[in-house]
């Protein structure tokens, strides 16, 4: 008989963390445990001060792995007679990003020194974290006088949520922290350091899916933004950049194999593989099956949409496009991720704002009979329209200063319809990425989509197929995060232990589609594109400078619209 | 001592009727009694299977004049020693409309006759009933080619609410009510008619304010339609034209004097003078005190707003303002009607469809809890802009296919913000009727508000005092409809009866303005105006067709404007 081989995925999220061990030779999820980040507030440090805030404990990163690895070990113990933890071959890590943590010469993360441990400036700065921005805006304007392409590689402006906004807003209202920061490590990066029993900052090994998307590292250029650069945002990050890092490597590369101590604390053998470290939505993307041709959209509080492209083709810059980086979630093809900035979230706000309690007591409740009232309605039945822009847009106007919009509501317009409406504007938001990306030059010839949405609501993923007139299958795995590191533990562990030789072989194996499809309804179809025009209409109006035009026909048609929807 | 005089308001709403009685020497309302009309859905007769169909049962009005003024009656004999009913000199009555009602050569309302008691289409075609859509727009389009001039005096378009589209409505889907029906008579025309004892409608008294608003009769054109016009319609209406009446008469004018028989069932003098009959709006803002350079805003569901300009000066179409009637408000000054067609009605339907019980249980409880929350906000601080078009726009746009829209909400948007933001919107269309009227040559020098809204509404006063940089008084009475008819019935019965001479002078003794004065906040003004010049924008996008410009500012400034004012 041939030896079991599994692969363990550790998947670092907003509010919790998970294991996920994987049985690599078809995909079975045989264990999986949650560790919901003890610290602050669902695992967040605010400051009620400044809305702005959102850091984490780099402790509760620790306790997480350790209780997570050890609850797939006594899961996967129970439900197969014989597993042996020795038989996981490798192991993989995804995190949030931008997180940045600043530590010191050993690495090891200031929070977690006496001296700093109550210092919210001190701790992991979040990716939510947007205290820094007005040095993102700084770092916008002087990037476009001095190095343009460095804000071509990522849509035209630096945001508050990356990497330097939040290194010079640390340097600029904490400067005692960033002058004991002998270095600052993403929390993707610090993860299989630490395991490896190596975390000295300028040996561990940096992915190059946050170098690359948060932190303006590119070949081209030789890695991170040059010195004159950074002395231009702050002398101070000069010298920095030579206690960051030269290199940046893709995912399936080796960072390092599991120490004897922390092998001893997760129970699991010495010497596994580890690889470097990437971003959940990148791994997700794997996860699900990413490869040309496949746009993977995980759907969450918002989207990330995820595409690859073989780097030896050329690739121009997509103008409102988040990032294209080459190896962030398949070695040598580039990494395409655009997103939406709210769809999820757009829905719990209306939910928790404005839904009164004749559709349900509780929020799971008011969402049941919302769907339910939504679903019986036709397109354009309510004759409303709106932007989902609640949050700003991410692609393709790459422009925070953004807001909703609704528009047809009358005196007897009911929230379900509402609710409906805000659904098909994020469909139509998703369209609009996908004409942007095809308008470029890459072909999307299937749509899987991954997240909590795609698999809880039906009506969403029957209007996304309606409004881009394209079938839309869901990623078998519920946690395709998890399932993109497991995968990546494998790679890295190499052929001899995996048993494979490549990604995409891993892939067969273990990632897959439902059989479910949400195919395109014809008749709804012809309906959505009448809508879409009126919604183009509406975003090149309120997003675009260069928008000139007539809005008059947007409330008649959709008046005209409701009516011959509702005969 | 001088003998007491009174006089005697009978208001006929939409849902039940009131009678007051006016003491004339200091307008002390001494007695009042309300009584809802007992047919029908909150007095109104529905069809299940057409949501346009609004009728009402002249049964009802009748019941309702002898309840009420005998409960007046029996009030005004408990509330003041020797109230002796012979001292009510004049009884003045408004009503709704176009609330035509067809009747028999006696002028009996056919629905008081066995044959059509249970006939939908021989009852009160009340003003609200919109089956006659489509012949109101038949009538703008004959109208447009033939009579432009009808068109110009009602604002361009021929409404479904107006006589002409009901009667023909009348004619199409019902031949046997039309064929039967020897004339229609508006209902404020028919009820002092019946008091009087006289109803045949050769030579019942017509209002000059129901047929030049409603009816296109006017002076300039000799009454009516002309023939020729109404056969265009249809030519079943050119005969019907004989019927009718040649004449139509301001309010101050006799229509009778109460009969014998109404007299003992009323418990009333006989001989007491009637006036002709008006609109509710119309009368209602003579009893808020109008008088030239005096908007008076009658703020319910929707709103009227009127002025009052002396018919010796030339005065011009006003564009996109209802209409525009010699005599309809005062004798010899043309009444100015506009109006929004949504106010009261957008809060309603935001409260019963969108706001969640943590504001309250019950409707009033939240509009409450909303208004406190609300007011608690700086302007702008919600960063929130609406149109208030959820049911269309009366003034200035004149235009039913236009809807709502609701621009600046966020992830973190609540009810109450958006609830401040639709009574802003409310107060910016306030605006546009005011400055369009100025523009037209009829100054505004002060603003009497009156309505359920004026006196229970002081967050709405305050915003619509910063909104328009312009003190909001508000009317003594809290009936100022049934005033101002008693102040008719007061005028029609002379100076010998009732010590007066003119309106004026009426109106210098019962009505007044409460101290209470909203004035505007210079500080609120100023963002109001920005405010203004963005809703402005909106306005003219969506609803004109000669607008060009850009909209990009409009989201960003009410994103800067937020981020200002909550500093």
């Amino acid at each position: 008989m041939r030896r079991q081989k599994y692969a363990l995925g550790l998947d670092y999220g907003t509010n919790s963390c998970r294991a996920l061990l994987v049985d690599l030779s078809d995909g079975t999820e045989m264990a999986s445990h949650v560790f919901a980040y003890p610290t602050g507030e669902d695992g967040i440090l605010l400051d009620p001060k400044d809305p702005n805030v959102a850091r984490q404990n780099p402790a509760d990163y620790i306790t997480g792995a350790i209780e997570c690895v050890k609850g797939v070990n006594r899961m996967a113990r129970k439900s197969r007679k014989g597993f042996n933890a020795a038989d996981i071959v490798g192991i993989g890590i995804d995190t949030t990003g931008s997180t940045p943590i600043p530590v010191d010469k050993n690495g090891t993360p200031l929070a977690l020194l006496p001296k700093f441990s109550k210092n919210l400036n001190a701790m992991a700065w979040l990716w939510k974290d947007h205290t820094g921005h007005s040095e993102a805006a700084q770092i916008t304007e002087v990037a476009a006088k001095m190095r343009p392409q460095y804000l071509a590689k990522c849509g035209g402006t630096y945001s508050s949520e990356w990497f330097w906004s939040k290194v010079l807003h640390c340097r600029n209202v904490a400067p005692d922290v960033f002058k004991a920061a002998d270095s600052f490590v993403e929390h993707c990066d610090y993860m299989p350091a630490l395991l490896s029993g190596d975390t000295n900052p300028k040996r561990l090994v940096r992915g190059v899916c946050s170098a690359g998307h948060k932190a303006m590292y590119c070949e081209e250029w030789n890695g991170l933004p040059d010195k004159a650069f950074l002395s231009k945002l702050d002398p101070a990050l000069a010298p920095l950049r030579d206690r960051l890092f030269d290199k940046a490597v893709s995912a399936d590369h080796l960072a390092g194999r599991l120490s004897e101590e922390w092998a001893a604390a997760l129970g699991l053998q010495p010497g596994t593989a580890i690889a470097a470290g990437a971003f959940d939505a990148h791994m997700g993307a794997v996860g699900a099956g990413i490869r040309e041709g496949v746009l993977v959209k995980i759907l969450g509080t918002s989207t990330c949409d995820m595409m690859v492209m073989k780097a030896n083709r050329k690739l121009a810059d997509i103008p409102g496009v988040c990032g294209i980086v080459n190896g962030s979630i398949l070695p040598d093809y580039y990494g395409i991720e655009a997103g939406q900035s709210a769809v999820g979230d757009i829905f719990l706000w209306f939910v928790n704002h404005l839904v009164p309690d004749s559709y349900g007591k509780t929020p799971d409740a008011k969402f049941i009979n919302l769907a339910k009232a939504a679903s019986r309605q036709k397109p354009g039945e309510h004759g409303l329209l709106a932007l989902d822009w609640n949050n700003g847009n991410r692609t393709v106007l790459v422009d925070v200063r953004l807001s909703g919009l609704l528009l047809g509501q009358t005196l007897h317009t009911e929230a379900h319809e509402i609710y409906r409406a805000l659904v098909e504007a994020t469909a139509f938001g998703a369209l609009t990425i996908i004409k942007r990306i095809e308008e470029y030059g890459v072909p999307i010839r299937e749509i899987v989509n991954c997240g909590g949405l795609a698999s809880k609501n039906p009506l969403l993923m029957q209007i996304y197929a309606d409004v881009t007139g394209r079938p839309m299958k869901i990623s078998r795995s519920d946690q395709t995060c998890a399932l993109g590191a497991a995968i990546f533990g494998a790679v890295a562990a190499g052929r001899e232990a995996s048993g494979y030789d490549s990604i995409k072989e891993i892939q067969s194996a273990v990632s897959g589609v439902r059989t479910t499809v949400y195919q395109p309804n014809p008749a709804n179809r012809k309906v959505y594109a009448e809508m879409y025009g009126l919604y183009h209409d509406l975003h090149d109006a309120f997003g675009t400078t260069t928008w000139s035009g007539r809005l008059n026909q947007v409330m008649k048609n959709m008046i005209t619209l409701r009516e011959k929807q509702r005969v």
